[in-house]
């Protein structure tokens, strides 16, 4: 009875698409784009806004024609990247054969040692995005869309960035021929202008704050001027978020196509947290995982916690914060995901907490030292959310865990400067004993 | 016939073995340490020189019992991992479920972009260890060395290192949970020493410089407060030096069981250079490959190229040079594998060719603009080789060549410190046409 009414909506998605598709792209099971606060639909193209209400427009897909073993083993026949799932994504079939960085299938790691540090009896893993090809989720979502712009016929790839997004954009342009033009505020660090430099394409500097950069980078997607550009999270941003769904995809795949108990995601936009529940969804209402309860906890810095000052408040809207935290790749004051993310967090029954600077540096030693990960100030974050939520008993110890490390400890070693040489001695046995390490 | 005579060879080695076995030690198909200069073969141990002529120890295999088919299966069917090759490894055959850092299995990007800058028509490809837990091939390597220590009881896992070894070692012991110990100059650069010492294990500054590091390391060895330390690259080279046979291993199978026609590999010791031309032999012998000739060519950076300058002089040994390179994780001026990396390059056809500093910048560069790769300096001195020995004539275009890439562009920042901005513009659209960038 439940399963018939299942394939009576799909293929009521179905019709509804049938009248807006756009025949011209081909981006596989994706159907149309569809308002998240009204439900308008649009043909598939580089928009990002409802034209009837101004939400947010993501995609929506035609799941219909899938069976379930068949879509398992063509999934567990697939590459080891992110094309594996191109059923169940806005790509199309042959992805796989066009030049793309690749990212994904990165290490599910059993962290016994963090487990046991942290008394979680249920199972610990860290899904450990830093092996991605730039050593960040990033890669993701910058490969759905530059799929899309391939689809839509762009020449350039474009971002606002000021970390790890302009690396990914630089690095997947010049894979697959496209310019690349990242914007960047003029004043950045050396260290992370040369990380966004390297692959040769347009780096540019714009005389002003960060805000001033994403003005400007607006203003140039609605001029002539910017033609042929896909501005990876704008006017491509509901196919470019799309790549968060393949972290749900992989981590139940790799547990044995099984659902966690809990996951807790670090929350920026709150998009990456809401895909991966969209991830999951997909998974039970095809079959692939059996249908049991789960929970997302996000995880925030508090020198940039408006989602989690929101949750504890009772809040369903989310107040602006101007940041301040060393976590700088989550440092986003106006969250555009976040009502979405607090709506995830109380229907799964889970919560957004949020952790100090100092808390995110012992969190990084913490989980270096217990399993060998070099996390970026991100996956501090995630862990210190972690380990406070097993500490006020809100995160269950006894549950199957999984934590999001998204990025790369290289990439921040600022954060944990401090680190350094546990002894110094002279060249000899008499030093080595006098300093006690025999 | 000829397999006839195969399987004589290796029942052949069996009965030597039988007599040195130690039974104590499971290793796998690790059957004994054997002389690679006199043959004399001792059993399975921490050792790595021989009693008899000082030549060193390396360790020979016993896979008298494998059928190819059903090893081909088995290893396809294993861990994305180098544990896939579990068979053909000094490791026991359960070694996938003990805690380790699991490395391997990095991607071979077909590097398309890069064959058309150089002309390569015949199937360019960059294998990409950059993609390690800890960005570089050392994790491969380290993480033999590892199962060998637990193998032998020891409790501590050390080695001198200035670079990606001290990662490898102590990311690899916080994951099984051993104790490290890491020997340094006292006066390393701030960057090094926080990148080695994040993960919580001992890190030890010597007041002296990298050899008398390496001098109080062998000091140590022969020491009763050395008991139960295993040098990862000395008492335990024979273990590690193995891991980079699962380069030669995972190129083969990602090219579909296919041996490639030309390799470029960096030389620093030679020790990789050397394994990856053992692992080709092995796999040609075993049958998962079939035998036809291929290249192996030697790529070192000109401020560090003893061996280069032996090969263009048709010397058999290699005078020993002071290094004064960018290309610091080559920067080995007394390589002890040298004269075998020479007769490997001869016995092959292939060369040992340097480049310049300002090559392995340019080489840097180009393989990012073209792949989006963002390769160490030692990527940067393959791809220049690669590039300078197609120029020469001495590498053929119309073959397919596998390159090497063996660590990661954030480790070695400094190098392309010049790359930055490609415009400076105020936050509009005129600016931002007066720049060109339209």
């Amino acid at each position: 009875m439940r399963k018939m009414r299942r394939k009576g909506l799909a293929s009521m998605a179905v019709q509804t698409v049938a009248s807006t598709s756009n025949p011209t792209v081909d981006l596989g099971p994706a159907a149309a784009l569809s308002c998240r606060e009204c439900g308008h639909q649009v043909p598939l193209g580089p928009v990002f806004a409802c034209e009837e209400c101004f939400g947010p427009l993501e995609i929506a897909y035609d799941f219909s024609a899938y069976d379930t073993e068949e879509l398992r083993k063509r999934i567990e026949a697939g590459p080891a990247n992110i094309w594996r799932y191109a059923p169940l994504l806005p790509v199309p079939a042959d992805v796989a054969d066009k030049p793309n960085i690749n990212p994904g299938w990165t290490k599910l790691v059993k962290a016994d040692n963090l487990a046991r540090e942290l008394g979680v009896t249920g199972g610990l893993y860290v899904k450990d995005d830093s092996g991605n090809p730039t050593h960040s989720f990033k890669d993701r979502v910058v490969a759905q869309a530059l799929e899309a712009a391939r689809a839509f016929g762009f020449t350039t790839l474009s971002c606002s960035s000021t970390g790890n997004l302009a690396g990914a954009v630089g690095a997947a342009a010049a894979r697959a021929g496209f310019r690349s033009c990242v914007f960047i505020p003029h004043d950045l660090e050396q260290g992370k202008v040369v990380m966004a430099a390297v692959y040769g394409g347009e780096l540019v500097g714009i005389q002003g704050n960060y805000d001033d950069v994403n003005r400007f980078c607006s203003e140039l997607i609605g001029d002539p001027a910017g033609e042929g550009w896909g501005f990876v999270n704008v006017n491509l941003r509901p196919y470019y978020a799309e790549g968060s769904k393949t972290l749900a995809y992989e981590i139940c795949e790799q547990l044995g196509w099984r659902l966690p108990d809990q996951i807790v995601v670090p929350i920026a936009s709150g998009s990456q947290l809401t895909k991966i529940d969209k991830g999951l969804q997909e998974l039970i209402k095809l079959g692939l995982v059996e249908d049991k309860p789960y929970k997302i906890f996000g995880a925030q810095a508090e020198g940039c916690s408006p989602v989690s000052t929101a949750f504890k408040a009772g809040h369903d809207v989310v107040r602006p914060q101007k940041p301040n935290t060393i976590a700088k790749s989550l440092a986003i004051g106006n969250p555009a995901d976040g009502p979405y993310v607090l709506d995830i967090a109380r229907r799964t029954g889970g919560a957004v907490e949020d952790v100090t600077d100092e808390q995110v540096v012992d969190a990084i030693k913490l989980l270096a030292r217990t399993e060998g990960i070099f996390a970026e100030t991100a996956g501090g974050v995630t862990v210190g959310v972690t380990k406070k939520l097993i500490e006020s008993g809100v995160l269950d110890p006894s549950l199957t865990t999984v934590v999001l490390n998204t990025g790369d400890g290289l990439k921040t070693l600022d954060a944990v400067a401090g680190t350094g040489l546990t002894a110094t001695i002279r060249p000899t046995l008499d030093s080595f004993r006098e300093a006690g390490l025999a």
